[in-house]
């Protein structure tokens, strides 16, 4: 940071940018910090045995007293996952909109940290005053409802972080995103933009949610037998849309799957959902329906493998069966990495005998993003007519791609910042410039463990799984130097020692002639003697299967 | 098998059903059996440290003395990657065209089975009487010149292998798909047609291989400094427009990637390849020319961290370099599973100021499909004409498709099977049944074993790369039954011992006391010992952590 910073303002990604999800952003004046969304994400096959990831937040922890508060632009995963965590870490006052802060309720009560947290609930009309910024929020679309943008007025000017957004102009159960409030926060001049990139890579412009309730509509209508829907569970409007078929086909909806259950009781307590009277039907009733007068909305929708979908699909539900005949439409598009996962349920469930829809949401007209399109992320650009902009929510690729439409709408190119988590955005006299670094990067959440595994771990997990493990044990006499028994070696991952007794007999030979040699060099030092082992017997193993396990030499003294 | 085998004809696959890829077919008529491919395939993340996996061919090995030789349908590693390994089980005549020979001898010099496997060379136009079969071919399209389709003409009937395909109208440097010949074929009566499936998802028509052409010399003309292009190394009709598009632009083309320069030497030798003379350049002499005149053809058009594109991404390549305004084509699209590589590449390439095309060859038309699409399918169920089919190369949900489509132009729903790996059908007397299961499945290579990693090791593996391992090491007196030394713990893995010494202490207090009950009761018979230490930690640690590593008592006798 810079040695003025009292004076400056700075903007900082601690999680977003160069990735997707576990979104968090920082914006400072002086003293005065302010946190935007705290997300998690899932770990790719890279990182064995972690649950979670979530921001590193070293840098709030180093100005604990400086942090005015976090503010929650909406309910997803990837903007609130990591929010237990850090409060675990330091208290700080959460703003959000009401099934924004529903939903992390749930989260903090499950974490026992409800009654420490201060919770403010915000609409789109709100305006607070936090330290020396002045926040004002703008509603958008998204694909989960009450998602709003967020306007920071501070003395050095206006910053505007959209949050995830789309233009619905015929949007399902709520307003459009409100364009005349975002005509005038560009009108009335705006410094720096930063805008989600999600589908930067994507030309023309998202189709509207309205568009899926009519395909599921008919295909509720056609459909013989039960229905099933897997979808995101946060996508109230979808979960809208599936409720209102059900009624105009005269089914009735069952609701299989933990988050599925969760979220549509929050959003139906709170009003963000209408559903009829005696709708609702435990999964243990849907056999006392005829099938055509049952639908079944569940998770899974990415073929999880623990979710209720592919649980369906292997047959292995309790109340649930998927028969010859019935209908499943994933209503979704495959995540990418998930797409092996998806595939699987699919032939799952053809195998039982099931019409299946899946595909891209573009070929089936049963999804649609919940993220701006190129014409989408323009006409933000255009609205908002930024001095700076800053592209965000993006791997690097979506970040460039949106760069090229920010200057392809005016946006001088030496105004336009492809930051790293981390890198420091200052702006000072009304300039703006990169300045330096703050801590950043990514907390690995394991078990009840947060931060404790380290990379060694992690690369003791992936050699472990790559070769497995040779351990050689041997007793030392403390008196004599001479060996008391062993070496005894036990292997885990490697090979079947009973299928390669001959292998394991000459690596004992191998470990016998090592120590016999060290002896007679008067070589005593264990970590020595333990190197020397390591050595031989990896050199052995390694002629004669190319394969490298880690070998774990282990020396008793009696 | 049924008792009557002598008599009957059975067709079965050893792999590629189910599946995309380690394609394997087996058609036996009393005492003769021939084979057709031998493919391989890339283990998902399910299979951690397995190098490959070919087909398991217990039912050859069964049966070697029948085995008459195996048919090559073309050279794709899915097809051919498999065949040195089972040629080191048994040996057997393999037939192929030139091409297809050609890259398999190269795979058969580096294992050193070169001499000890006689090939025959075949074309289009050969007969081969193999036993009871009479064995002739039809050219077909794929994305890899000299491709064959298979007719095997036995008492019981013809049966027919497509092999990979597409029907290319105005192919790259080769004849069009001989559809004459498939016609006389079906008109003569075909029993069962076994046809590929990998593209049954997909509507319409594939592309034919030379609107790529066109594409790729626009980019070429237009590019004002250097041009990578990455495709498969294979598909030597790209390679030739590549070359193509560099001749006609101008430009010296050098190769980057050991399959690259493979494939193009034997394409060219074999006269499957026109290269003007002069043209190709060592990658140390692409700095000598004008970038505007340099084209650089490479690998790891799937991102493939360690092949040439990844390589060129990360700046890492001794030779040549990746600069701001150069352009790079992938020639590709992303199999499922790859997506987040080439991603990552893509990102690298940006990151260098690189101009990339990249994504699904739909949208930029620089890829299509070596595959038959479903009006491709159809086209060839029609001109067969079949009685029964078994739509093959696939995983289920594509032969499900496939059998949709072979319904839709008119075959019998009862005479369409859909098979796993290892179930035979069986026809005599003209009718066709399931029949049975002969052992199929995966044979895992690792290393230099192939076949000894059982699924225990794998499990093992799993589990020690999921939270690592704990091993308590106690030395106990033969005399006295004492414990000498000990419980001293190690771990790999499970979190640093530094960084949780309490923990650790508190897991050996757990061993301690638990062999202190066990003397008071007088229980001495290891096995019970170290699984009680093994229930007693394991139940310690999950309490602390939530994390279940593997725990692993050695107990030492002196």
């Amino acid at each position: 940071m810079s040695s003025e910073q009292e004076r400056t303002l700075s903007v900082m990604a601690l999680g977003g940018v160069g990735e997707i999800g576990k979104n968090m952003y920082v914006i400072q004046y002086g003293d005065d910090i302010i946190a935007i969304d705290c997300g998690s994400k899932f770990p790719d096959e890279s990182l064995p045995g972690i649950d979670l990831i979530v921001p590193d937040i070293s840098y709030l922890l180093e100005n604990r007293d400086k942090v005015r508060g976090i503010i929650i632009t909406h309910g997803h995963e990837d903007h609130i996952g990591g929010l237990p965590y850090i409060l675990k870490q330091m208290g700080m006052p959460v703003y959000g909109t009401r099934l924004t802060l529903g939903l992390i309720e749930g989260k903090l009560k499950e974490q026992g940290l409800l009654g420490s947290t201060k919770t403010h609930v915000i609409t789109e009309d709100s305006t607070l005053q936090l330290g020396a910024f002045t926040v004002t929020f703008f509603k958008t679309n998204h694909s989960i409802p009450d998602c709003i943008g967020v306007v920071f007025e501070t003395p050095e000017g206006t910053v505007v972080h959209t949050g995830d957004f789309k233009f619905d102009l015929t949007p399902v159960n709520e307003e459009s995103a409100d364009l005349h409030r975002m005509a005038e926060i560009g009108k009335s001049g705006v410094l720096a933009l930063l805008s989600e990139s999600t589908n930067a890579e994507r030309p023309g412009f998202t189709p509207s949610e309205r568009k899926v309730g009519l395909h599921l509509e008919e295909v509720f209508r056609k459909a013989q037998q039960k229905v099933f829907i897997a979808t995101f569970a946060s996508n109230v409007h979808r979960l809208q849309q599936v409720v209102d078929a059900a009624f105009a086909t005269g089914r009735k909806l069952s609701l299989i799957g933990r988050s599925m259950v969760n979220v549509v009781s929050i959003a139906a307590e709170l009003g963000y959902m209408n559903i009829p009277d005696g709708m609702l039907i435990d999964p243990g009733e849907v056999g006392q329906y005829s099938p055509d007068k049952v639908a079944i909305l569940c998770t899974g929708s990415q073929g999880e493998p623990m979710a209720a979908l592919a649980r369906l699909a292997r047959n292995n539900h309790r109340q649930v069966e998927v028969l010859r005949g019935d209908t499943i439409i994933v209503s979704a598009t495959p995540i990418p990495g998930n797409e092996r996962n998806v595939s699987r349920t699919v032939d799952d469930l053809y195998r039982l005998g099931a019409h299946v829809i899946y595909g891209p949401g573009s070929s089936t007209g049963m999804h649609v993003s919940g993220h701006a399109s190129q014409e989408e992320l323009k006409l933000m650009l255009h609205l908002m007519r930024p001095q700076y902009f800053i592209p965000i929510h993006g791997e690097y690729r979506m970040l460039h791609q949106h760069r090229q439409l920010a200057e392809a709408v005016g946006v001088e190119s030496e105004n336009i910042f492809i930051v790293d988590n981390g890198d420091v955005v200052e702006f000072q006299n009304g300039r703006g410039r990169k300045a330096g670094k703050v801590p950043a990067g990514s907390t690995f959440v394991d078990g009840l463990g947060i931060g404790d595994i380290g990379h060694m771990v992690l690369r003791d997990r992936k050699s472990l799984s790559q070769d497995g493990i040779l351990i050689v044990v041997i007793t030392m006499s403390k008196a004599t130097g001479t060996v008391l028994s062993g070496p005894d070696i036990v292997s885990r991952g490697f090979v079947y020692v009973r299928e390669s007794e001959s292998l394991m007999e000459q690596a004992n030979g191998i470990v016998v002639r090592t120590l016999a040699k060290l002896q007679e060099e008067n070589v005593n030092q264990w970590n020595i003697v333990k190197q020397k082992i390591k050595d031989a017997l990896g050199k052995f193993l390694y002629d004669q299967t190319k394969r490298r396990p880690m070998i774990l030499p282990i020396i008793v003294e009696v």
